[in-house]
C-alpha cells in the first residue's frame, strides 16, 4: 500500500477536520488574444450566452449568499448583475466584435481593461477602485463561460468540504457558508494572517504557510486537516481514517471538558490567579463573549462602528454600542479602546492622506489628537455609557508622554463639561494606553506613573520592534512573537508596572497563542485577552501550569538568542 | 521704525545668510476650462509662441545646468525639449483646437493629461512613471507662457538669493547653484529632510520647517536667515544688518578656527579620545572626506553604486570603488555597508515587488540573504579590495542573529573560494553590523558576543522605535533623537558591546547633531560618523566638552520623560 502523502504547514486552528478537498483556485482562462473572426454573428451569439450564464450564476450566488451571509453580503453580487446588464458595456463588445472582426473574449478583455484603467486612474478613490475590481470579477466570470471553464464558486458551497487556496482574502471568506467548511489550507500566510484569524474565531481547523498545497492536491479528495499538529493528509487509507476520526472524537471530548471551566475563575496549577478576556469588535460579538466564559472584555476594537457605517457614527450611536458591551457582562471589567483608524484601516467616508508607509504613518491617536473633534464625540459617549458598568478607557498608538497627557486632558476637558451639564458619569473609570510602540515599552517606567494600566498590543509591537509588515509575506519570516527581544519589551513593560501597582494586560495574537501563554504567565502578564474562542482552551492551559515553574521558563527565555531556540525551549518544558 | 518681522522654524543648517528672497513657489496657473474660441488661426498662433518661448527657456535651463551641474543634471532639460518638438504632440492640441474650438490651454491640458493617464496606468514602470512627471512639467511650462505668468526658473538663477521654498526636492536642488544660494528657508521638514541634508553638506545656512514663510516673505525683498538660531529676519533694518553682517563674519572666524583642527585627533576636554568619520556615497565624495579632516570613512552607502547606474555593477566595478575609497584615505578604517535597496531606494533596472509599507519591507539584508548571487558579488569585490587597506563590512536592517549568522557564513564561503584560488586577501577584516531594528538594539548583548563592531543608524532606528516614517509630515513631531527612549536603546548597544570590548560607531543624522553629540560622549560612543561638513565642528564641540561631565549628563537624560526635556537639560548643561 503506498504511503499517504502528508504535508506540513503552520498550526494556526486547532482541530481535525476530514472532508473533500475544495480548490478554491482561478483556473488559467488564456486566450487567443485579437485573434480574428469570419462569423460576426455566431461570436455574438457566443457573448450573449455567456452573459447570460454569468447572470444565472450570480442570481444563484446572490441568493445563496443572502441566506447564508446576509443581505449585506450579497448585495456586491448584485452589483454584479447590473453591471452586465449594462446596454453600453454590452454594445461596447459588439462593436469591437463587429469593426475590428475579432473573438469575444479579447473583444470583452478591451472593453473592460478600458474601464478599468480609467478607474484605477483616480488613485485617490477607494469607491472607483472597487469598482475596478467589480468589472476585474465580472470579466473573469464572463471569458469563463465563453471557455467552458468552471470558476469556483464559494458561495455555494453545500456539503462538507476542505478549502484549500493559495490565500484567502476577506471577500473570499465572506463568501463562504462556516457550517460547511471543515478545514481550511492554505499557501501563504502564518498564525496572524486573515484566514488564520477567522479560522480560529469559528473553530475551524487550519494548517496554512504549506507552499505546495495547491499543486500537491487536486480537487474533490479525502483530505484530513489536523490544525493541532499543523499537518495534512491526502487521501488517507482506513486506517489513519479511524485514527483521525477518533482526534476529532479525542478533541470534542477535550471541548467539553474546556466548557466544564466557563463559570469557573482562572488559576495556575499553584493557585496564581489570571483574569482572561475577550476581544470583539461590535457588539454583534456579545453573544459569543458571554458564551465563551471569559472575566470580561479586554479590548473593544470601536474602529470597526466607524468602518462598518457609511458615516462618521454619532454620539448617540456610540453611546448605545458602548453601553450594550459594559450591560452585557454585568460589571465585568470592559476595556475599550478609542478608534485605531488609518493604517490598513481605512473609512470610505472619509478619507485620510495616502501614505507610502501607512503603518509608520498618520492613524490611531495622532488621528485622535491632531483632529479631536471625533476623539471628543467619542470621549462623550464612552463617559455617559461609564454608568452602566466596568469601564476602562484605552489610548492606541501612544509613542510619547505627552501624547498621553494631551489625549488625558481631552478627556477631562469632555468630562468636566458633561459633569458641569449634569450628566451622570462613573467615578471608577481607568484611562491606560495600548503598549504597540518599542518607544513605549522601553519608556513603561515613565508611563506607569501616570497610566492606570497597560495592555501590551503584540501584532504592532512585533512588527515594529521588527520592522517587518506582519502582512507582507517576503517578510513574514520576522513576524517573531518569542524573539527574546519581543520578550525583554513585554518583561520591562510588566516589571514598570508592577513597581507602580499597575494592571498590564495583552490583547494582540500572542495572548492566545499556546507557546506563548507559559512564558507570559512566567513573566507575570496579569490579563490575557483573546477572541472567544481561545478563552477556554487558554484557562485549561493556564490551569495545567506551576508558576513557580513558569517563573524559571520565562527567565531563561529572555536569555535566549532566537525565536526559535525560546520554541524549543517551551516545548520540551510543557509536555 | 516699524519691528523688522522674524521667522521660527528648525535650525537645519548652521551659519549666517544674507541676500535677496528667491520664492520658488508654483504660481497659480488657472484658466477657464475647454473656453470656446472663434478664431482658430490666432489660437494656433498663440499656441505656437508659447511652444518656441518654453523651447527658448529649456535652452537656456539646459546650457545653465550644464555648465554649473553637470551633463547628466541637464539631459532632462533636453527630453523635455525633445517631447516638445514631438509633431504628434503638436499637431494633437492643434486638432483640439480646431475640432473643438476650445483654448489652447484647454486643448494642452486634454492631450497631455491623456498621456498622463496612460503612462500613469503603468503603475508598476517607474520609467513611465517619470516620463508622466516630464509632461506635467511641459504642459507647466507652456501654460506659463500661454497666461503670460512667469515659472521661477532656479536653474538661471545668477545673482546671492535665499531660497523660500514649501520644500525642496531632489529636483529642485539639482537645478540650485550653490555659489549664488546664501540660503534656505521652507515651510515643512525637519532636520533629517532632504532640504536639510542637503543644505549642510553644501555649507548652506538653513531654518526648515516654519509653516508660513510662503506667505510672509514676498518675492525680491531683503532677508536674513540664521541657520544656528532657525531664525529668519524679512527685511532686516540697517542696525541689524550690522548685527548679522558681524554674525557672519563670526561664522567665518569659527570656521577658520575648526580648520586648525583638520590635522587634530578628537580629544574631550580632559583628554578621552573619539573617532570622527564621514559618510560617502560613492568615489565622487571622497575629496570632501580628504578635505574634512575625518579620521576614516564611516559609512559607504554602496547602494548608490547600484541606483546612480543603468545595470547591477559588475564585480569588477565595484572592486574599483572599493579600492579606490580604501587607498584614499591611506590606511585608515573604511566601513563599507552591503547594499540597502528596498524601502524608498529603488533600482530602474530591477524591479522589487511593490510594497504596502516598503520601509517595513524586503530591503537590504532581506534581500542579500534571500537573492545571494547580487550579495556574492558584492562579497568578492570587497574580499578583494581588502588589501588596499583597512577594510571594515557591515550588514545593514540586521533584525536577528540567524540573519548574522547566515550573511557571515555567505561572506566566509565567499571568501573561502577565492583564498583557494590564491587570490589575497586581508587577514584584518572586520564584520559588523548596523543597529537600527528595535530588536537588534535589544538584543546588543547577544550581537556582541559574535560581531567585530556595531553602528548604529539613528535615521531607521529612531523611525522604528516611533513607528513613524521620517519622511511622512503628518507625524514628523515623533520623530524625536533625544527621546529618552531612543537614548536607552543606543545605552544598551554601548554597554553590551563594550562588555565585549566591541568597538560601536553611530552614522546616523544623530552623530552630528550637536545636542545629541554632548550625551552621546556622555554614553561613551566610540565613533562617530557623519557629512564631511559636520566634522570639523563636531571635533571643535567635543574638544570642548569634559567626558566626566558628558557622564553625568547622559546618565541623567536617561531617566527624562521627554525629548524636549532633554533637549533642555542639554542646552542648560553646555553654554
Amino acid at each position: 500500500m503506498a504511503e499517504t502523502k502528508k504535508l506540513t504547514g503552520i498550526a494556526a486552528s486547532d482541530g481535525v477536520g476530514i472532508a473533500k478537498s475544495y480548490l478554491l483556485v482561478d483556473p488559467s482562462l488564456a486566450f487567443p488574444y485579437n485573434e480574428k473572426i469570419k462569423d460576426v454573428a455566431a461570436e455574438e451569439s457566443r457573448l450573449d450566452k455567456a452573459l447570460s450564464a454569468s447572470k444565472d450564476d450570480l442570481k444563484k450566488i446572490e441568493a445563496k449568499a443572502e441566506k447564508n451571509l446576509g443581505k449585506e453580503e450579497a448585495e456586491v453580487f448584485q452589483a454584479h448583475i447590473t453591471i452586465l446588464s449594462d446596454p453600453e458595456l454590452v454594445s461596447g463588445i459588439k462593436a469591437q466584435i463587429e469593426h475590428k472582426q475579432i473573438n469575444a473574449e479579447s473583444a470583452l478583455k478591451n472593453v473592460t481593461d478600458n474601464y478599468i484603467a480609467t478607474f484605477e486612474t483616480m488613485t485617490d478613490n477607494a469607491y472607483m477602485q472597487e469598482r475596478a475590481a467589480d468589472i476585474r470579477d465580472i470579466a473573469k466570470r464572463v471569458t469563463s463561460h465563453l471557455l467552458g471553464i468552471d470558476l469556483p464558486n464559494p458561495a455555494l458551497i453545500d456539503e462538507e468540504v476542505i478549502i484549500v487556496a493559495h490565500d484567502l482574502t476577506p471577500s473570499d471568506t465572506a463568501q463562504l457558508d462556516p457550517t460547511f467548511v471543515k478545514g481550511i489550507v492554505t499557501d501563504i500566510g502564518g498564525r496572524t494572517a486573515h484566514a488564520s484569524i477567522m479560522a480560529r474565531s469559528l473553530e475551524i481547523p487550519a494548517v496554512v504557510g504549506i507552499g505546495n498545497a495547491i499543486s500537491e492536491i487536486k480537487n474533490h479528495v479525502n483530505i484530513i486537516v489536523d490544525g493541532g499538529a499543523g499537518q495534512v493528509l491526502i487521501d488517507p487509507n482506513e486506517e489513519e481514517e479511524v485514527v483521525y476520526a477518533r482526534k476529532v472524537g479525542e478533541y470534542f471530548a477535550r471541548k467539553r471538558e474546556q466548557a466544564k471551566l466557563k463559570n469557573q475563575t482562572t488559576e495556575s496549577a499553584d493557585g496564581k490567579h489570571f483574569d482572561i478576556n475577550a476581544n470583539i469588535g461590535s457588539p454583534k460579538d456579545l453573544d459569543s463573549v458571554i458564551e465563551s466564559g471569559a472575566e470580561g472584555i479586554g479590548l473593544f476594537r470601536t474602529e470597526f462602528l466607524f468602518i462598518d457605517s457609511d458615516h462618521l457614527p454619532t454620539e448617540d450611536e456610540q453611546f448605545s454600542a458602548y453601553k450594550a458591551a459594559l450591560q452585557a457582562v454585568d460589571g465585568k471589567p470592559v476595556t475599550i479602546r478609542t478608534m485605531d483608524i488609518g493604517g490598513d484601516k481605512q473609512l470610505s467616508y472619509w478619507k485620510l492622506p495616502k501614505e507610502d508607509n501607512p503603518f509608520l504613518g498618520y492613524r490611531a491617536i495622532r488621528i485622535s489628537l491632531k483632529q479631536d473633534d471625533i476623539f471628543r464625540t467619542q470621549l462623550r459617549a464612552l463617559l455617559r455609557a461609564s454608568v452602566y458598568g466596568n469601564l476602562w478607557i484605552m489610548f492606541p498608538m501612544i509613542a510619547t508622554l505627552p501624547e498621553f497627557r494631551q489625549a488625558k486632558k481631552i478627556y477631562e476637558e469632555e468630562k468636566d463639561k458633561l459633569l458641569s451639564k449634569g450628566t451622570k458619569i462613573a467615578d471608577d473609570i481607568k484611562l491606560g494606553i495600548m503598549v504597540e510602540i518599542p518607544a513605549s515599552a522601553v519608556l513603561a517606567d515613565k508611563f506607569a506613573k501616570e497610566v492606570d494600566f497597560f495592555s501590551i498590543g503584540t501584532n504592532d509591537l512585533i512588527q515594529y520592534t521588527m520592522a517587518a509588515d506582519r502582512g507582507n509575506d517576503s517578510v513574514s519570516y520576522l513576524y517573531q512573537p518569542y524573539n527574546p527581544a519581543i520578550l525583554r519589551l513585554v518583561h520591562n513593560v510588566i516589571d514598570a508596572a508592577h513597581k507602580e501597582n499597575k494592571v498590564v494586560a495583552m490583547c494582540g495574537e500572542m495572548a492566545g497563542d499556546p507557546v506563548a501563554v507559559p512564558v507570559l504567565v512566567g513573566l507575570g502578564l496579569d490579563e490575557f485577552s483573546m477572541s472567544a474562542s481561545s478563552v477556554l482552551p487558554t484557562r485549561s492551559l493556564i490551569k495545567h501550569l506551576k508558576f513557580s515553574d513558569m517563573k524559571k521558563l520565562a527567565i531563561e527565555s529572555l536569555d535566549k538568542d532566537t525565536n526559535q531556540e525560546v520554541i524549543d525551549l517551551v516545548k520540551n518544558s510543557i509536555k
